[in-house]
C-alpha cells in the first residue's frame, strides 16, 4: 500500500464512521443498553484513541488532545494501562459529543498532515492498517449496539426511516433462479488461512493444512420462513434439539424466537433499524445465537459447517462485489437489514460455524500492546464467517474470522447448514 | 390559597426546575448512575407527567401531548397503569431533551391558561399543591442524582463552578457564638403531626399524641471534624459500634468514610457539585447512611433522636428564614454544599432519626392513584427530618417526614445526636 | 430462682432439645435448606457452645471439649471471635452427630456438677437463664428449619407421623362458643414492657409509658378459610392491597398462597411436619410474611395492631395454660401444627404486629459479648407477638418480642387484626 | 465380552464404589459443597439408577425399587423425564444412606441374577458396558467431590489417614533416570479416535484423519516446583500471560495458587484426602484450571498440546500398567494424591489440552436417552487426556476424552507442555 492510498483509506473510513453516527442525537449516542454494547460516543472516541495511542503517541513531538482520554477510552489493553470499567461506559457524559468530535478532528488532522511524509507512513503502516480495520469493526458495532439500544425504547424509534426495499435488493442479488445446489468438498488436505497478499489480522495466520472429510455446504442461507417452521414444530420446547447450555439459555431467558421478533396482535414482527416491520419470510434469519443455529441444524437433520469447510466452500463460489453491505445500502438510501435473498456467501448475515475460535498452528500474537487485539480472546468463543449487511464491503475477505460467545444474539448472525 | 397564588406558585416551581437543569448538557441529563437515581431528563418529564395525569387529563377537553408518555414517565402508580422499568430509565434517548422541554411548555401553558378559571383552580387545588411539593422533591433529587452521576466520571466534572464560600455562608448563619446548649424535653404527652394550616402531605397526619420520656436533643449537628475522629478511632473497623446489617454493609461495600470522601495523596477530599474540594472540618458531615449515623452515635455515647423528639425540639427553636437552602444559594451564586456551621435545625443536611417510617395512628392514604404517593412505602424505611442545602426553602416545615432505606448515602444526610 | 431450680430448668430444657431431634436421622440433621435456616446438628452444637462459652469457659479450671468448636459453632458473636460463614453450615460433616451428642453430654455433666455449688449458680445465674431461653428459641428453630428442609424433598417426608387431631385439640381449646368480641382499648397512657418479676430478655425493658389511641384488637386469629377468600378475591393479583416492597416480593417470588400451600389436583394441601395434608379451613392461617399479613388486613378493611396494642390487649385476656404449645403436643403425641381454633392469644401462631423492632426508651444492651444478643438486630425487623405451636409453654410471656424481616415465611406466623 | 466377563466386571465395579464410600460417615455422604459437585450418597444412588433405568426397567417383569427414585436420581436425561434440581442435591436426606445401600443391593441382585441368562446379557451388553464405565466416572467424582466437601471444613478432616509414601510410589514409577526427551511428531496425516476393539464412548469415534504439523510433546509433567517458580515470578499478577477470561477469573476469585494450596506460617501446604500436607515440589502440579495451565505454558514459552498431538504422542510411549491409579493405591493402602514423579503419560493427573470438546467428523449421538450422555455437552468445554490417581486403571485408554469448563479446579488436573 502506498502512503497515498493509506491516507485515502484512512480518510474514507474516518468519514464513514461520522456518517453512520449522523442520524443519532447526542442522547442516542449516550445509551449503553447492556454490558456487551457500548455507547456510540464511546465508539467515536475509542477508534480515535486507537490511532492516537498506537500511532501518534509514538511520535516524540505529539501532544495528546486530553491526557485523561488515555484511561477513559482504552477498551482492554492492559499493556497501555488501566481502563474505565466497560459496563459503566454509559455513565460518562463528559467529554460531550461535540468535544469528542473535536477529538476526532484533531487526530484526523494530525494523521493526515503526518501521512504526507513517506517516513511516517512507512513506519506506522501496519498499525494504521490495523486501525482502519479496527474502525470498520466498530462501525458494525455502532449499528448493532444502537439497534439494541433503540429496541429498549417501547416507542420503537428508528435509526433512520430508510425503506426496506426488496426490489432494489433483488436486482443486486441476481435472481431467484440462482442455483441452490450445495457446494461439495472432497476428502483431502486443504490450505486454510490468509496468504501474504493484502491486509489480514494476525488470527488469520499462519496459513496451514487441514484434513477435511468429504462434505457438502449449502449454497443458500436459512430463511425466516424455514426458521418459523422450526418454531411452529415446537423447536423451542423440545430439549432434544439443544446443547445442554443452549437449553439452559432458552429456559433462563425465555427465548421463543430470534432476538427482536415480537408478536403484535399475533402477527410476527421484527424490530429493525427502520422501526418495527413484519417478518420477511424469504429473508435470511438473523439475530440467532450459536445455540439456536445449532439446534435448528439438528432439527433439520444437518449440522453447521466448520470454519475450514466454510472457507473452502467460499473459495469455490463468488463473493458478489455488489452485495448489500452497509456502504452499498447507505449509498442507495436503503435500510440496513438482511432483506436480501439467501443466495450469496457474504453480505447478509454472519454465519455461525461449528468451530471454536482458537489460534492456528504456530500462531503467536504480535509483540506489544497490539498483541492483545485477538489472541487473549481465544477461549469459549465461536467463529462466524461471511460478513453482514452491517459490514463495510472493503472489510470483507474469505479468511476473516469473526467470533462471539455462543449466547450472542444482537449481531446480524444467521445460519448456513452443511452435511 | 387563592387561584392567583396557586398559579404563582406553580409557575415559580416550574421555572426553578428548569433553572436547576440549565448547567447540564443533553448528555448529562441522560445518565442514570444507579437504580435509585434517575436521569435529569426523566425528572423533567415525570414532574410534568404528574400535572398532566392527575390534573389536566381529568378535564374532558384535554389532549395528551403524547399518549406514550403515560407509560414512559409514570414512576410507580399502578393505578394509572404499567411503568417502564425504573432501573432502565437511562436507556431511553427519545423523546430527546428538546422534546421534553416542549412537553413542559405545553403542560405549563395548559395549566396557566386553565388556572385563570376559578372553577378549575378550586376543583384541582389539592392535587396542584401536591404536584408543586412533588416537583420540589424532584428538584432535590435532580441535584443528588446528578451529583452521583458526575461522581462516576474520573475527571470529576462540575455541575457548576460556583465558589464554596463559607464567609458568605457564616454571615447568614448568625455567628459561632450561638448557643450549643442541648434542647431539653420534659417527660409528658405531646402532640405530633401537622395541624390544618397550610399544605402538608398525608403522611404528616393525623396530628396525634405521643408520650415522650425526658431527653435532650443536640442543638448542633455533627461536623466532619468530629466524624473524622470516629474514623481515626477505628470506627469502621470495630463491629461493636454497628448494627448487624450496618456491619455487613461496611464489609460488603468496603465503606471507610462517608460517600464522596476520597483520599488524594493522603489529603481527605470530597466530591462536591463544584468538583473535588478539601474536606471542611467545621462543616456538618453529610452523605452518611443511617448505619453510619447510628454507629457514630453509639461510639459517641449518645443516640439518634426519634422523629417525635426531633419535632418537639424543633418547635423550641427557630428555623432561620435565611438558611442556605437551594434557592438562597442559587440567588447568591454559591455552591450547593453543606458548608454552613452546624447551628440551625434545617437547611444544611437531613438528619437521620431513630424512627421507622410508619403511618401515624389513624392514617389512611387518600383514595385514588395519589394514595400510592406515600403509604405504600411505609416499610423498612427510616425517617429523616430537617431539610438540606438541596431543599427549596418554601418546601420546609417542621412536620415534614423524609424517608429512605438505611443504606442510603447519596442524599445530603447527616447526624444530630440526642441522649 | 434457687440453684436447684436453675439446675432443674437446665436439665429439662437440655433434655427437651434432644427429644425434639430424636425422630431425625444423621442425614436429616445435616440439611441447611436456605441461608436463614441451620442444620439440626448445628442447633444441637451451638446451644451447647453457648453454655460452654458464656458460663464454663469463664471458670479457670474448665478445659474446652474441642478448641475448634469455638469458631465452628459461634453464631454471630464478634466479641467472641470470628465465625464460620452462616450460609455454609450445611457443609460441615465433622464432628459427626454422635460427637456432637458427646459434646452435649460433656457440657451437661460439667454444668450439673458445678451447679451443685451455690457460688457457681449465683455467679452465672443470669447467663444460665439466658442460655435456657436461648435454647428454647433454638428448639423452635429446630422445628421450623427441619420443616423447611423436609419440604425441599419431593417425597414429602414426615418429621413424625403424629396425627393432626383437631378433636383432642378443640377439647383443650375450650369451645367454639367462646367469645369473638374484640378487645377494646381506651385512649390513654399505658405501661409497656417487662416488670422485674421473672426472667425477661433485655429487649423487653425498660418498662415505659406509651400513649395509645382508642382501638379494638380482634380476639380471634385469621383462619385459613378467611385467607382463602382473600386469595379467591384476587388478593395476590391486585397491587392496591400491598406495600410496595410486598408487591415486589409477590412478583419476584411468584407467591400465590402462604408458604407450604400446594395445589394437588386442584385440592389445596399444605405441607406439615406430618407430611402433606388437606388445608384445614378453620385453623389459623400460618406461614405468611409480614407483607401478606399487612395486605390481608388492608383487604379486610382493618390493620395490624402495634406491639403495644397487642400487649395491652393480651393483658385483658387469659393466656391458656393448656394451649397446644410444643411440649403439650409432644406429651399427647400430636402433630406440631396450628390446628387449634383461632381463639386464644398465644400458642397457635406468632402474630405480625405493625411495629418495627426498636429499643425501648432508655434501652442499653448489657456489657460484654451477650450484648450482641438482641440490640444489634434492631433494624428493619418486625415484631411478632404471641408464641406458636412450636414454642415451649415455659417460654411464653406477654412481653416477649419475637422479630423477623418482613419477607419471612418459614416461621409459624399468622395474623391478628385490629382497627 | 462374554456374559460371564460382563457379570464379573459389573460386580467388581459395583463393589469398588462401595469400598470408596466406606471411610465416609452418613453425614459426610450428605455434603454438596458447590453446584458442580454431588453428595457421595447421590453418586451411590445415581449409578444404581443408571442400571435400573437403562437396563432393568426395559424388562417387562421388573418392579422398580421405589418409583420416586426415577425423578430423584436422574441427573440430566430429559428423555427419561424431569430431574430434581442439581444444585439442591444436598437438601435430600431421605432416602437415608442405608436405604440407598438397600437400593444398590436390590439392583445388584437383579442384575446378577438376570446376567445368568445369555439372552439378557446379549440384549443389554452395550448399555451395561456404558453403565460400568459411567460408574467408574462417578468413582472418580466421589473422590474429587468429597475432597472439595472436606476442604470446606476448617478442621481439615481426612478422607482416610493413608500415608503419602513417595518411596513406594517411586518404585512403581521406575526411576528418575527415565528419559525427559520430548516426543517428536512429524508433519503428516494421522488417524485419531477409537478403533473397534474394546469399549469406547461414542465421543471417541468415528476414527478419522487429522493433519498435524511437526511438533514436540513433553514426556514429563509440570511439577509443583516449576509451578512455584511461575508464582514467584509474578505469574498471578501479570495480565500478559493470561487469556482475557482467565485474567478475569484470577481477579474475581482472588486466585494466587492452585486450588487447595494454603500458606500456613509461610510454608506452602496443600489439602489432600489425607489432610493438610506440605507441598511436594517434585510431584506433578494438580488442581489447576485450564486458564492456569494455559498461562503457565505461555510464561514458560511453550503451549498446551492439542488433544490430537497428545493422542499421537501417547501412542509412541508406554502406559504403565502399574501406574498409581486409584485401585493400585487402595490395594497398597496409600493415599490418593498425585505424588508420583512426573514421568508417564497417565495415572498422575489429567492434562488440559488446547482442544475444545467437539464431535469428531461424522459424529452422531446414539438414539434414545443414552444419546444425551456426551453429545449435548459439546460446547465451551475443554478436553483433558490421561487419567489421574483418582481414575480406575481399567478405565484408562489413550483415546479417552475427559472434558470440563475452563475454570474447573477441583479435578486432579495438571499440565503437560508442547511446542
Amino acid at each position: 500500500m502506498t502512503a497515498n492510498s493509506i491516507a485515502d483509506s484512512f480518510q474514507s473510513v474516518r468519514h464513514f464512521t461520522v456518517r453512520l453516527a449522523q442520524p443519532l442525537s447526542a442522547e442516542d449516542c449516550m445509551v449503553q443498553s447492556m454490558d456487551d454494547a457500548s455507547p456510540t460516543r464511546w465508539h467515536l472516541a475509542h477508534t480515535t484513541w486507537f490511532f492516537e495511542t498506537f500511532v501518534l503517541a509514538q511520535e516524540s513531538d505529539y501532544q495528546p488532545f486530553d491526557p485523561q482520554f488515555k484511561f477513559l477510552f482504552n477498551s482492554y489493553y492492559n499493556t497501555v494501562g488501566d481502563q474505565y470499567p466497560r459496563q459503566r461506559r454509559g455513565m460518562i457524559s463528559r467529554p460531550g459529543l461535540e468535544q469528542i468530535q473535536n477529538y476526532r478532528r484533531h487526530v484526523d488532522q494530525q494523521m493526515i498532515q503526518r501521512l504526507q511524509k513517506p517516513d511516517f507512513a512507512a513506519k506506522h503502516q501496519r498499525l494504521i492498517e490495523v486501525g482502519i480495520q479496527h474502525e470498520q469493526q466498530h462501525q458494525e458495532l455502532i449499528l448493532t449496539d444502537i439497534k439494541h439500544a433503540l429496541s429498549c425504547n417501547p416507542t420503537w424509534p428508528q435509526y433512520h426511516a430508510l425503506p426496506l426495499d426488496r426490489t432494489a435488493d433483488s436486482a443486486a442479488d441476481g435472481d431467484s433462479t440462482r442455483s441452490k445446489t450445495p457446494i461439495n468438498i472432497d476428502e483431502g488436505v486443504y490450505e486454510i488461512g490468509h496468504d501474504t497478499n493484502g491486509f489480514a489480522f494476525d488470527n488469520e495466520s499462519p496459513r496451514h493444512k487441514v484434513f477435511l472429510n468429504q462434505c457438502a455446504v449449502d449454497s443458500v442461507l436459512v430463511t425466516c420462513g424455514e426458521y418459523l417452521q422450526f418454531m411452529n414444530d415446537g423447536g423451542y420446547q423440545q430439549p432434544q434439539h439443544w446443547l445442554s447450555m443452549g437449553w439452559s439459555a432458552v429456559n433462563q431467558n425465555g427465548w421463543q424466537a430470534p432476538m427482536y421478533w415480537i408478536d403484535v396482535d399475533d402477527v410476527p414482527m421484527f424490530f429493525t433499524l427502520a422501526g418495527l416491520r413484519p417478518v420477511d419470510l424469504d429473508a435470511p434469519v438473523a439475530h440467532v445465537s450459536f445455540y439456536e443455529a445449532d439446534a435448528f441444524a439438528r432439527w433439520a437433520g444437518k449440522r453447521l459447517p466448520t470454519e475450514f469447510e466454510w472457507e473452502i466452500a467460499a473459495a469455490q463460489t463468488t463473493i458478489d462485489d455488489d452485495a448489500p453491505f452497509v456502504d452499498w445500502l447507505l449509498d442507495r438510501q436503503l435500510a440496513i437489514h438482511p432483506t436480501r435473498s439467501p443466495h450469496g456467501f457474504c453480505g447478509s448475515v454472519w454465519q455461525w460455524t461449528a468451530s471454536n475460535y482458537l489460534g492456528y498452528p504456530g500462531y503467536k500474537p504480535p509483540a506489544g500492546a497490539v498483541g492483545e487485539y485477538n489472541g487473549k480472546f481465544m477461549c469459549d468463543q465461536h467463529v462466524l464467517r461471511g460478513g453482514s449487511v452491517a459490514t463495510h464491503s472493503s472489510h470483507i475477505r474469505p479468511t476473516y474470522r469473526n467470533f462471539f460467545p455462543a449466547s450472542t444474539r444482537w449481531q446480524f448472525a444467521g445460519i448456513r447448514l452443511a452435511e
